[in-house]
């Protein structure tokens, strides 16, 4: 698999120089990004963006260890068959227009992949597919356009395995460009005719730039092997599974070719297999950054939750999480509000959650969050600490590193709610991200989140 | 009730001209944005900020009917007397120290104030409150830092009543700066020893600016009153109650001082009397969005949605979101299927969710999507249209005012879900939210503020 991802030289099969094509995309964003050999091929031309173009794949020198196939599905066979003949072992199929289709005539072109894969042992990944990105080394072998990737790549340390195209490039876009998170590999993986999830799932357990992934799939090839390799996984797994209602799972028919079984079946397995479940594109990067800065944490069971706010209604809100979604609020010990006492003005009780504001306005921000993290960070009642914050106006806090390093030496995990002006919410979300503190700007995702960690770490726990 | 919200003047009883004080920013505020004569009290100085300013509240020449206090709890009775003496209507109390401090003390100053009250006439508005901010006029009376609304007010239809001080300001400054909806009014009620929920839902109800209204509650001092006016209004009511499990409750009294019931019984309460029920200040603010976009619609009980996407996986999630929250996926006519399959290649199927980005490669973005949304707008077997989008990139298409038009003119409401590139996505917000079309950033809310349309929709054709 390694070719896939770690190519000396990459041929493009349907190369082109109309701006419009995708075959252009793939040449742009290759030159863009990728440090190794690039050899364009496409008869109809002698050079495009300044590199020698082949007629045929025969024609193309050493080294070339993974071709990129971007033509019609009716000429796909062929360029597959001339990269056996020449000896590639990896072909990345991003065309449409096979069983995704629903004709028998695409159905017959897909078959012919699969034979020609069972012939041959070169690995094909594909077709339908957006292909792969990989933020960490810079590296885009997709069609999609290159001015959305204009921003730049944010790397991190989750990867992630999609059965869909588009929605891989621009939730990647939206994800970077707010400072949500970065990420390692996207891997867009279509119709499977033969890498699949399972592959994938493998590689990226083994990959050292991969601390968690994430998976957003219609159908799993073989259940039995993905809930193996997950079981044996120490890295964190959170699966979206598309196709759980009836019109659903018709739909995803359609859209990647394969079956989906009952959901509550696929559900209670991947629980047994340690996977996390989310249920929208929105939460399962949330839980995949969320596990991937706490992926085996050895917590209390309970998850005794201290709360940190400058709302008392957040506050509120934020306890009722807690409480229906298995947490606990912690009681916090009388040291700590001995503690908390000296920072809050005479009239005001200390309980949990505990209203930062009247100490914000007494001491300023730095003393009171500092001192208040401090106190709930050595309190053994107290297991993880979510805080609010508002950036960009009144609470003045937005540099929360000392706070971190205080949580991370107590050995607690932190959480964040976020509200916050535009621009200075999005800069500070960049700065959680690269402090590896998960912030949400929903109370209900923070604190399912939250729940995520602890439930893990429980099955962490049975399992050793 | 008037006074509050249209002075014709207003007395600032503890003025300040230390910008650090919250008697400042009230001030600054209020010479920012009020057009009416303003008074400020403090016998410390001559003159703030230009204005000359009084040793009492008696030397204040008229017009004046509304006093916003903002002085120590043991001196703000003082201040209201002397109100009560200068026959001024109307008092907000802002200052903090009152009953929510949980001490004799502060329970006995808002006594003494309760006693006033009754003994006069006068309104009371708070204590321990954050006032109110008024977008539509550009007024604001309170003391949040007038730097936080530097990028100034985006007025809306939704009006707000929380039982919260800072959320209410931070959570304003971050729906408008980031473009997710105007405002009309937010009341900030506090302790509530006068001035409740129902006194100010009932002004808001009549309120020619005011289109729908969000509450959020801890407690409601007279539930029967409180269901009897949400049954007879005409607009629609959305309430996230906070404290409702135990260790919410708890804190929810230690915050403003007051009981909060049984939530299962609230929640049955609400359904009967047509409120809708957020669980998360987003999701409030979400659902009060669309109910305004969408107040009393007369739509097919059965909800029947037509998903047009540009990817084949958010198909199959909203699929599955639509049927899992009592929706149904619409079975498209014949003659739109016709329709739309003269604008895809001829190896696509049609079918819902419609997969459109084979027709916007093969048409480009403005004819894929014209004819689409014309298609199922015109479609007898389509209740609503949830339609998704790409900003900054690849789907070329972020001017929607055209399929706004289409939509609208066939009678059906339109729902968004957008993932996009910054800054486009925040731009494409504010566009979305002046067309008054709901847009969201996570499929299952887009879905679960969908349902409510229709569920509310049930529930007013029930009480004709």
């Amino acid at each position: 698999m390694e070719f896939f991802f770690k190519p000396q030289g990459v041929a493009l099969i349907g190369a082109s120089a109309n701006s419009h094509k995708g075959g252009f995309s793939i040449l742009k964003n290759l030159v863009t990004g990728f440090k190794g050999c690039i050899y364009p091929v496409n008869p109809r031309y002698e050079e495009i963006e300044g590199l020698k173009c082949f007629r045929s794949v025969s024609e193309v020198p050493d080294p070339v260890d993974l071709a990129i196939i971007f033509v019609p599905a009716e000429a796909t066979l062929a360029a597959v068959n001339e990269c056996a003949v020449r000896g590639i072992p990896g072909v990345m199929i991003q065309s449409a227009g096979f069983a995704e289709s629903g004709d028998t005539q695409g159905k017959n072109f897909q078959n012919d992949l699969k034979q020609i894969r069972q012939k041959t042992g070169m690995r094909l990944w594909g077709p339908n597919c957006m292909g792969l990105v990989d933020a960490v080394h810079g590296q885009v072998f997709s069609f999609v356009a290159p001015s959305i990737w204009d921003q730049g790549l944010v790397a991190g340390k989750v990867s992630l395995i999609v059965q869909s195209g588009m929605l891989a490039a621009g939730f990647l876009i939206d994800l970077m460009t707010h400072g949500t998170m970065g990420i390692s590999k996207a891997c867009s993986i279509g119709n499977k005719v033969d890498v699949d999830e399972c592959d994938l799932l493998q590689f990226l357990i083994e990959d050292p730039e991969t601390e968690a992934i994430c998976l957003y799939l219609e159908s799993i090839v073989d259940g039995k092997k993905f809930l193996e390799i997950c079981r044996r996984s120490s890295k964190p797994i959170v699966a979206l599974k598309g196709g759980k209602s009836n019109k659903g799972a018709k739909a995803a028919m359609s859209h990647t070719a394969s079956l989906s079984g009952n959901h509550g079946v696929v559900s209670a397995a991947f629980a047994q297999a340690g996977v996390v479940e989310a249920d929208d594109f929105r939460q399962l990067m949330d839980l995949g950054r969320t596990l991937c800065a706490y992926p085996a944490a050895n917590f209390q069971g309970a998850g005794r939750v201290a709360v940190l706010t400058f709302s008392g209604a957040a506050g509120i809100v934020s306890s009722d999480f807690i409480e229906s979604r298995g947490l606990q609020l912690a009681e916090l010990s009388e040291g700590t509000k001995k503690d908390l006492k000296k920072i809050f003005p005479d009239w005001m009780p200390v309980s949990n959650p505990v209203d930062l504001w009247p100490a914000i306005e007494r001491n300023g921000p730095e003393v009171a969050w500092s001192r208040a993290f401090k106190a709930v960070s050595d309190d053994p009642n107290v297991d993880a600490i979510f805080f609010h914050i508002f950036v960009g106006g009144f609470s003045g806090k937005s540099d929360i590193s000392s706070l971190v390093e205080i949580a991370r030496t107590a050995g607690k995990p932190i959480f964040g709610w976020l509200l916050g002006k535009h621009p200075e919410a999005r800069e500070f979300m960049f700065q959680a991200n690269q402090l590896n503190v998960p912030v949400f700007k929903e109370i209900r995702r923070a604190v399912e989140c939250m729940a995520a960690v602890f439930r893990r770490s429980r099955y962490l726990q049975r399992g050793t």
